[in-house]
């Protein structure tokens, strides 16, 4: 949580969707640019499974942000025209309450005593801090990787919500390749001894699962062509010094080695349990029984979906099946499949190739 | 090893392609159909990483072996026409020495004294049970994914051994895809306290890393295109019954749990380390600087290259790059490209698609 980070506190059980409550409830998010006295520019973000409200700096906090290049003044989602609100997921621990939180009933952290998450309780609570901000309608929701995905909760879950949807890199509900690769994610912090059923001691997190997890999480983020580009078989400098045979040897295993140090201590475990799970969770084809029940509960005036040719974790065939759905139910769908190398993470590196998409979309 | 598994051993010592040697090493191997009076009838099959000698069921074991729907008597590798053998790999625990035998020096298990594993080892190694046999020329050498490489380790380091080659989801080398999933399947196993660097105790071996290494295996083994069709968002029988919202949910998860559960307990750990490890090792371009200058040096009269599309651990660019190899120096070269779903394991579970393919080369 930075210094430009707000918190509002919703008073009272905030029902969850599968099953119990949480007390009294805090949001995390951050907001850029101005509403009009109409309160009809406002642009909602959500996020992927583990960025904070700080989608980009700001005075108050001049750090940069997970999406430092696509929102600010001239910028795609252009905060002179729009005002923007990123909202940390409920369940995540940059200050929204979440697993890692203390239960107001207890005196002590939830932990696994946390409800089951699902991406429709990160969407109603964000339509509760948007509410809380006067908004009725927003202008636009934008949904990045799992964010997509809560963006389509949202939507489907309160129709009159927003006029237009942008999904990134995300779908209609996750399909089995994603689903095993969050479930041995998660397994990979269960099995680590120091993890103790999610009473992991203070300062002795289940480091080793989280590092495991991290570095799956980068082989799916990634892409193998990216890869052949960037490292081959390139060896790391460190190995000569090294006699362990198995220490890391290539480049691309001192890459992974680097990520896992810089995530893990970085995100509470259990927060990401039930993110991860989350994930798996949601499913467009439960309202109503089949996706096309689901998309006809939309009322959107213009849908952008854009997908990445090489992303492994929510293929392009997903980004079609995602825009053929909006097509039927709304007048202006548009589908964009771009040709980036960095896999599912092109989102967040190749500003470049999407950069313009969504300039386009906002013109 | 199973009854019809020979064993010879190799009085003295054995240099290693890295470093370092083996005294007097075993290796176990198993053999089918008649070798001609002329000896020049014989394939040499090398394996994955995982398989034993016994490929195919005989009248001493009829238990069926890893590739019985391939092998026998009016099968694409006829044992009426052919002398098949099939060895197990130096390195791995069915029969042959590795890290799970008895050093003969030392009175215990190598363990972490073996030296570093590479194919090269493999394929010398193999030469000497082909020697050992009275075979001076091979009809054709078969490798499948890591045996590939095996074979291509032979083929370029005695180019006289063999007439023919026949490569199956294999590749020149490892790309940075393939050795970041090796690595991480080799952290998750030496991450497990009870791996104890490689002196894991008698009953307890770390079978919570294998079990990861495992499921992160299948997921490449696999695709995610033959997991939308057999599960999609199915979930398994044995959820309803169990609270813990962590425990599998989705068939896919099952599926990953049985298999972990198969295979576990089944190899050595310290074995699975050493051949993952060698897989990431080889490299064609080693031979002379380029895999041009690699090429170069094999003198194949026959060559087929088979790769599939849905395979992510030696995708279809790697099996082009073999056969455009091949081509160069070699006047019959082809390459057949499957459209199996069932990703790099298709040679081993798609018989139909891969059974023609072979039975023309062979006719």
């Amino acid at each position: 949580m930075t210094s430009a980070t707000r918190l509002v506190k919703f008073e009272g059980q905030f029902r969850m969707h599968r099953a119990g409550a949480l007390e009294s409830p805090t949001l995390a998010f951050e907001t850029w640019g101005e509403l009009t006295d109409a309160k009809d520019n406002a642009i909602l973000i959500f996020t992927g499974l583990s960025p904070s409200a700080h989608a980009t700096s700001c005075v108050e906090d001049p750090a940069p942000g997970w999406w430092e290049d696509m929102i600010g003044s001239g910028l795609p989602i252009d905060t002179d025209r729009f005002f923007v609100i990123c909202v940390n997921s409920l369940g995540s621990c940059f200050g929204s309450t979440g697993p890692a939180s203390v239960n107001p009933l207890t005196g002590k952290r939830y932990r696994l005593s946390f409800p089951v998450l699902t991406l429709e309780d990160v969407a109603e609570s964000a339509w509760l801090v948007v509410r809380h901000l006067g908004i009725e309608k927003l202008h636009t929701v934008v949904g990045c990787s799992m964010g997509g995905m809560s963006g389509l909760a949202l939507c489907v879950r309160h129709p009159e919500s927003t006029r237009s949807f942008v999904s990134i890199s995300s779908a209609t509900r996750a399909m089995p390749f994603s689903i095993a690769v969050r479930s041995l994610q998660r397994e990979m912090i269960r099995s680590d001894p120091n993890w103790r059923k999610g009473n992991y001691k203070s300062g002795k997190p289940p480091i080793m699962g989280q590092r495991l997890a991290r570095k799956l999480g980068m082989i799916t983020y990634r892409s193998a062509e990216e890869w052949v580009q960037r490292f081959g078989r390139e060896r790391s400098t460190e190995h000569a010094r090294i006699e362990d045979q198995f220490v890391a040897e290539f480049s691309v295993e001192s890459y992974l080695e680097n990520h896992a140090n810089k995530f893990t201590g970085a995100f509470d475990p259990n927060c990401y349990l039930y993110l991860s799970h989350a994930s798996d969770l949601f499913d467009l084809a439960e309202y109503g029984g089949s996706l096309q029940s689901g998309f006809k509960r939309l009322q959107l005036e213009r849908t952008l979906v854009i997908g990445v040719r090489t992303d492994i974790l929510f293929p392009l065939e997903q980004q079609r099946e995602l825009a053929a759905g909006f097509a039927e139910v709304c007048d202006d769908a548009q589908l964009v499949e771009l040709d980036c190398i960095r896999g599912h993470d092109s989102f967040l590196v190749e500003m470049d190739a999407f950069r313009p998409v969504l300039c386009d979309f906002f013109e």
